[in-house]
């Protein structure tokens, strides 16, 4: 039987057109490389958007075409987001933290015709230009500079649009943006999102059982534009009307906390490793920053740790975990307080946002291991396999492979964990990250996170090193608080009470910092390159 | 260029699926005929509803069959909301307050094969069983008496399911319900719902700036589950795991007030006669009930006066209004506080709620006269024209008119209104309640809402009536509080700050009661029937 419904496209053209109309009077603020504050509304950045895209389709980018953009975190930023999908074309966000010669090979493999830049990433851009095939290059100028010589400027292009602008004819599943994984092995390997699957994507991001985004909120995005499309959040934030602020290049813990305070930020989001710098900064300046009351953080990219949720809490910050990757736009699952565990103990509050929460609507996760699929207990662990109609069921120009997708047609996250019987995922570790010594597993997650609660301790990643007897043991490497101090044997002791003793670590190192991804998650295949020849005692 | 995104199609059996996973300790609490609570989980839920669709497989139902139900709200009814599409079939909620030849007319047309029935409706069911075709019936016990001879059991049907159920394969866009509109006046016109647009239209329900439904709510339906899908509320709530609390028949103050408190509700929705009601309770009976504080009241069905709004904001009772129809799904926009309006004093909160509201993400609404499209300065009349995928696109089986749809695809509504700069839609009449006077227009709704803003009002309906000299004028007909007295120079004196003399009433009558819709809106109809032949002084 025929539905009498009607037939309309879910795409990001619709959000654009609705927010210059309903959202005209909110503000979009932006950080520039000189410091200074860039603002205009969504009324402004509809207008320009729509020059974007004017001046896209004339300049000859046609349906599917894929513009590269290589920018910090602006309202310029934005303007692709949405400027580059309403020409038709697709945004690819190019990750400004991999080797020069990655980038090449990305911007290769993806085709890009047209790249945007930041003028301050010029200096990058010149590393890697000639390896690439682009047609012409936009600077944006973070400094009001002219665009130096050989380059074509961003606000000529926006000048450059003639007439009255119409939107292509799309359907929901043409291609509006892509996203390469920046895996710390093999070949990068491009995502493909559709207009569907990104509007799909928002309406489930802006849920109250999700993030909860809402007109009412001022967000602060620090995860990086080129990151799994900032958590969707310049999406969501169009749609719901949201003011946004934008960090540009500044990240450091007083640049985001002068622009909370001044700005009324609500929600902000970005990877641990900013929020355990932004707690150091906060714990030593107290009374500084006058924040709003229960602001909420968002938090992905990797596992977060008890303490760390614990101590925001303790500030009145409430700390909202997401999981997912690039392949899965990203949001797979959310870990927040409920009406349930909000009536828990402080420190049982915190061990429940630690995992990684909620299977959210329309996504579907299994366990699998070697006796197939896992029950729902909290114990059987296994990979974590995901499918849902924001996930990705191919990479870009590439074979599908069974290292990346099971024959029925679920993504293998490489992840490894458990399903409670509460519906909600806890990883134990990567696949890759598992610590096998004498037969048994150990979590090197579970490890960081122990160690992380050490009050001396910054920063903690384990690895596992080979050993002659076991097979691998876990050695960790540490990193303390400004002024603190600790010994192998203490920290040793801290750890005793609470893991089995063949558990607990056998080599501690202590390091002044430890090596990042472009992500900023703790680059383990560095750690395991240094160590491989650690000696056991 | 092709997306690499999974298909994934948006169906009820994923939302059922993940419910029954997810919230299998959340509970949903019905009141039956007996007015004993029947309390059950989520768990039990979807192990019946699945029962449900296994034993409509097996009895027979195709895809697309189409299944009525002839219920009260209660589990059974959200069993029915998911079990037929879940076996591939059609849910028909059929109004149990239509005439019994309107029943039979619907349930031929949609040409529905089963029926279920609450045994208490078996009654109305007998006056016109005898005029439709349909091969089983099947009713449900809200007395725990067994079904009467010459009918199957509900139950019995539930315990015929035999063997694993199995989903059929479901493209998004079949069918999983129809409706009928309830206009007063034509044939009885059928809506059929997709999976696709029920999934959209709950997650654009559930944001936070619409009606904000969440795993921590508490959710009432006084709507019927056979008016607009009940608003959406059993699709929504199963999808964010809120509990629901259904009131049965009983829809009086003190049975609903009984039930808030007990069950602690946050969220209950209903049509403004509903809530004049309960106001008049509440305020009989100072101190009698706890609500939960903050309590939001869903209001739709037809214009809420501003007077009702405020009432309710002096209880710390929040109305949040709806506006759509059966062919909307029916939520095309909402109006609620914001961030904005919230900083207003109380009666320009009243005011700002009172309008129809902010047009919600993927609808989109024009007005339309015979000058074109409407600006949207707050001011310019015409009527209101919608698009969006849970809009209908046509009535099932019937020919595609001009008086319902334009020639470019947007539904007409038959409603007048303007929007606003900010995009909030402000109804001045139905296309038919406008009154013209010497040429001019008068609005009907901002009568009644004028009328009733005096103390002594409970309800005021406004019709045109035939005028001599005038061509029409306004007739209010008017049912006073209990015990409270006023003259028909009382309420004109009242009238007289706020409008333009020409504007005002002439006549005004009194009446113990105004007739209603089987939707609970002012039978205009009837009434202009009764004072055609009204003598002007």
């Amino acid at each position: 039987m025929k539905a009498t419904m009607m037939h309309y496209p879910l795409t990001l053209n619709h959000i654009l057109e609705r927010a210059g109309k309903l959202y005209g009077a909110t503000e979009i603020v932006s950080r520039l490389a000189d410091r200074s504050l860039h603002r205009y509304t969504y009324k402004d950045f509809y207008t320009r958007a729509r020059q974007l895209a004017a001046a896209l389709q004339q300049a000859g980018i046609n349906h599917g075409d894929r513009v590269g953009t290589l920018m910090w975190n602006s309202y310029a930023h934005m303007e692709c987001y949405f400027g580059i999908p309403a020409a038709g074309g697709v945004l690819h966000t190019l990750n400004l933290r991999l080797f020069p010669e990655d980038i090449a090979f990305i911007a290769n493999h993806a085709e890009d015709r047209f790249i945007i830049v930041d003028d301050i990433l010029l200096p990058l851009f010149e590393k890697f230009k000639h390896l690439i095939k682009v047609e012409r290059v936009f600077v944006f100028s973070q400094t009001s500079k002219p665009a130096p010589a050989g380059y074509e400027d961003y606000e000529a292009l926006l000048k450059s649009a003639q007439g009255q602008f119409r939107y292509p004819d799309l359907d929901e599943n043409d291609a509006c943006g892509m996203c390469y994984t920046s895996g710390t092995t093999g070949q990068p390997k491009g995502v493909v999102y559709s207009h569907r699957s990104t509007v799909l994507h928002a309406l489930m991001a802006a849920m109250p059982d999700t993030t909860s985004y809402s007109s009412a909120d001022t967000v602060l995005p620090v995860v990086p534009m080129f990151h799994a499309n900032a958590w969707a959040i310049p999406y969501v934030c169009t749609m719901v009307g949201a003011k946004l602020v934008y960090p540009g290049p500044f990240l450091d813990g007083e640049s985001l906390l002068d622009l909370y305070q001044q700005e009324k930020v609500t929600v902000s989001a970005g990877v641990p490793t900013i929020w355990l710098g932004l707690l150091q900064t906060l714990q030593q300046n107290p009374g500084r920053w006058q924040l709003m009351p229960g602001m909420r953080m968002t938090v992905g990219g990797s596992a977060v740790p008890v303490s760390l949720i614990k101590s925001y809490a303790e500030l009145d910050m409430e700390i909202i975990q997401g999981w997912g990757m690039t392949e899965t736009s990203p949001i797979a699952t959310v870990s927040k307080l409920d009406h349930h565990t909000r009536k828990l103990s402080p420190d049982e509050r915190a061990a429940a946002v630690a995992r990684q929460g909620t299977i959210v609507p329309f996504v579907d996760i299994r366990i699998m291991n070697d006796a197939g699929e896992a029950p729902w207990d909290g114990e059987t662990v296994g990979e974590v396999q995901v499918r849902g109609p924001w996930i990705t069921a191919s990479y870009h120009n590439l074979a599908k492979s069974e290292e990346s997708f099971t024959a029925d047609g679920w993504l293998k996250t490489g992840d490894v964990g458990v399903i409670g019987a509460d519906g909600c995922l806890r990883l134990t570790d990567r696949a890759k990250d598992l610590i096998k010594s004498g037969g048994e597993w150990i979590s090197s997650v579970d490890l960081e996170n122990s160690i992380m609660g050490h009050p001396s301790v910054a920063e903690a990643a384990v690895i596992a090193v080979p050993h002659p007897k076991w097979d691998e043991r876990p050695l960790a490497v540490v990193v303390l608080k400004p002024g603190q101090q600790a010994t192998v044997e203490g920290i040793r002791e801290f750890l005793l009470g609470k893991y089995a003793k063949w558990q607990v670590l056998d080599g501690i190192v202590f390091v002044d910092a430890i090596p990042r991804t472009s992500t900023g998650k703790f680059l383990k295949t560095a750690l395991r390159e240094t160590y491989k020849d650690w000696k056991w005692q």
